[in-house]
């Protein structure tokens, strides 16, 4: 039980003000920001989310802002996605590698317009990259950091909560889509998508000032649906296989060790930056993959190193994030496993730090 | 009072297993590693690091290495600072900026040989910065984190503590020179450098494995010298002016508002990025400037955000950095100010969260 010491380095949000009023008990940082990691306890939080509907602080999701006429040509420089039918109003989960494939970031793009985009991205600076290639690529493009902060609405009253603030209009809205809505006589983004498999919404709130005037809002108009301040659950995260940038992959990984080859259409994403590096992996497959692995016995203490996994005393992947999932009655975790032993059912070991424990890669996720 | 969350991308350190044993009790986060802020207290470790030698685990200061026959080149393409006269064997302060002169961070570079370099970084992914300006303008260098932990050690007993580990030469090091030495067989590159002013060194400690036994040795060497682990002290660097980058500016500032145009040789500079930028505020100057600030009254809460400063009403600053100093029984703090309010003794207020208050603009901190 170690505490976190404020700087204004850790930056505040536009709602920690409400966050705090709601009791928060510890946080973690995430992209320079203070993100929010426990309400009530883990374990409530996580019961409350699958039930009910939760506010979520994730400012930390800051946005880079491409603003130009090469930011069409940037943004599919920066991925092996293909972006060529993506139409203004979509969001697009993008991996974003380096020229050697390697991970750099997983963010989400949202396109505004043909000139104008946001990518709402995970824990590290890509903006420094993106700024540099700009810079070095002589591009005609505007990179920088908005005053945009996104506020998730996650839990299976999403719906009826955000149809009582922006009208029904918004159950209509697609998944990976957004809409415009009004707040306070101004424009604000509304997308269907969130970092939990419960369903619900990101707005991305332009004006830390429209903060807790939005905060306060949505508390009044959910009382009786039971909306409490929450974050992304750490556990429902892992049962639904949802990655997180920094624990489950770096940037020695390539999106298909992640399980991202889905989102990498190698052959035709022309232009982008470590393309070469990718064809190959992407033909031949990678070597070892993200897997969802049951680790047997009581409940796993947190997982804050790589655990080790084993098999007849041979080092065949690892574990990055574990814990224990009350309503699968197993500690669920996530780990990057050999192609020796990456079948469904295969027994391996997992070195934690109580000891080895018995455990069973599997193909799927909790979901 | 609250607490962080552990997770494997708050990256623990080769020193971490020490600093636990040693009884951290507060950490913040710096380039997604743990960084340790308190042991026994604020005021504790502050006194002790003026009066014996602390061992600080600052593993945080990753390095970028840059490799290759354009590392020289790369490395002035970076930064203001004109490097033709640094020799291997030198470091040297080096603020970096974008293309509009704004700080990206304000590193140390470790000129190891002409082709290879570290640069031991604060607190943003350079490294993004830096691979991208490589790939865009096809250098000829190889970019990447090393497994290279920096160790401090701090405070006026420091000599004597390394001289008896790695021998008396180390008291011949000159400020912010380096020397190879010896440890366990292999090079380690020890600096006179450090982020306090009671003197000390940074020990670049290449392999995680060498963490602890190196740790254990200085434990074991410094016994009667009254060492003990301790981390940047958030007191003492104010006193000092040392400036936090992410506290005391980002990339919205100069080197000249931060008060490092003595560092930027922008005439000289051929090649660096924002050069053209920085041109005009290197011949008029900037319009604000870090100061210290001395605020009256008993101890300021922690400064967690931008505390506004005001002259009669008017906004002429901000403070960013404050604590309560026992030394100099005074707050101390680091703030922008307004060429209007700038001199020294300028009589200004400044907006805590406790209430406004009196406080007096200084050229020169606490030293």
């Amino acid at each position: 039980m170690v505490l976190i010491s404020p700087s204004r380095r850790l930056r505040r949000t536009p709602f920690s003000e409400g966050v705090e009023a709601a009791g928060v008990k510890a946080y973690t940082v995430y992209n320079h920001m203070l993100l929010p990691t426990v309400f009530e306890s883990l374990e409530a939080d996580y019961h409350h989310l699958k039930q009910y509907v939760q506010v979520w602080d994730v400012s930390c999701e800051r946005q880079v802002e491409l603003r130009g006429p090469d930011a069409g040509r940037l943004m599919q420089m920066l991925t092996p996605r293909d972006l060529r039918g993506m139409l203004p109003g979509q969001c697009c989960y993008v991996p974003i590698v380096d020229e050697t494939g390697g991970m750099l970031n997983d963010p989400v793009a949202v396109k505004l317009s043909e000139d104008r985009w946001w990518v709402s991205i995970a824990d590290s600076d890509l903006l420094f990259w993106i700024k540099g290639v700009v810079n070095g690529w002589r591009l005609d493009v505007l990179v920088d950091e908005p005053d945009v902060s996104p506020l998730a609405i996650q839990g299976p009253k999403a719906d009826d909560l955000l149809a009582r603030v922006f009208g029904d209009s918004v159950r209509d809205i697609r998944f990976f889509r957004f809409g415009i809505y009004q707040f306070q006589g101004r424009d604000v983004v509304i997308a269907r998508s969130g970092y939990s498999k419960q369903g619900g919404f990101e707005i991305y709130v332009e004006g830390r000032e429209r903060g807790m005037p939005l905060w306060r809002k949505l508390f009044e108009a959910g009382q009786d649906l039971n909306v409490r301040a929450g974050c992304p659950s750490a556990i429902e995260r892992i049962e639904g296989g949802l990655l997180s940038y920094g624990n489950d992959m770096t940037d020695d990984n390539t999106p298909h060790e992640c399980g991202l080859g889905r989102f990498c259409n190698t052959h035709t994403a022309i232009g982008c930056i470590g393309r070469d590096a990718l064809l190959r992996v992407a033909t031949e497959g990678p070597v070892q993959q993200i897997r969802a692995i049951a680790i047997s016995g009581d409940p796993v203490p947190v997982c804050d190193r790589v655990w080790p996994v084993y098999s007849n005393s041979k080092r065949v992947g690892q574990v990055t994030s574990a814990a224990w999932s009350p309503d699968f009655e197993t500690n669920v975790a996530i780990g990057m496993i050999r192609m020796t032993h990456w079948d469904d059912e295969t027994k391996v070991e997992v070195e934690t730090p109580d000891g080895m424990r018995p455990a069973l890669v599997r193909e799927k996720f909790w979901i």
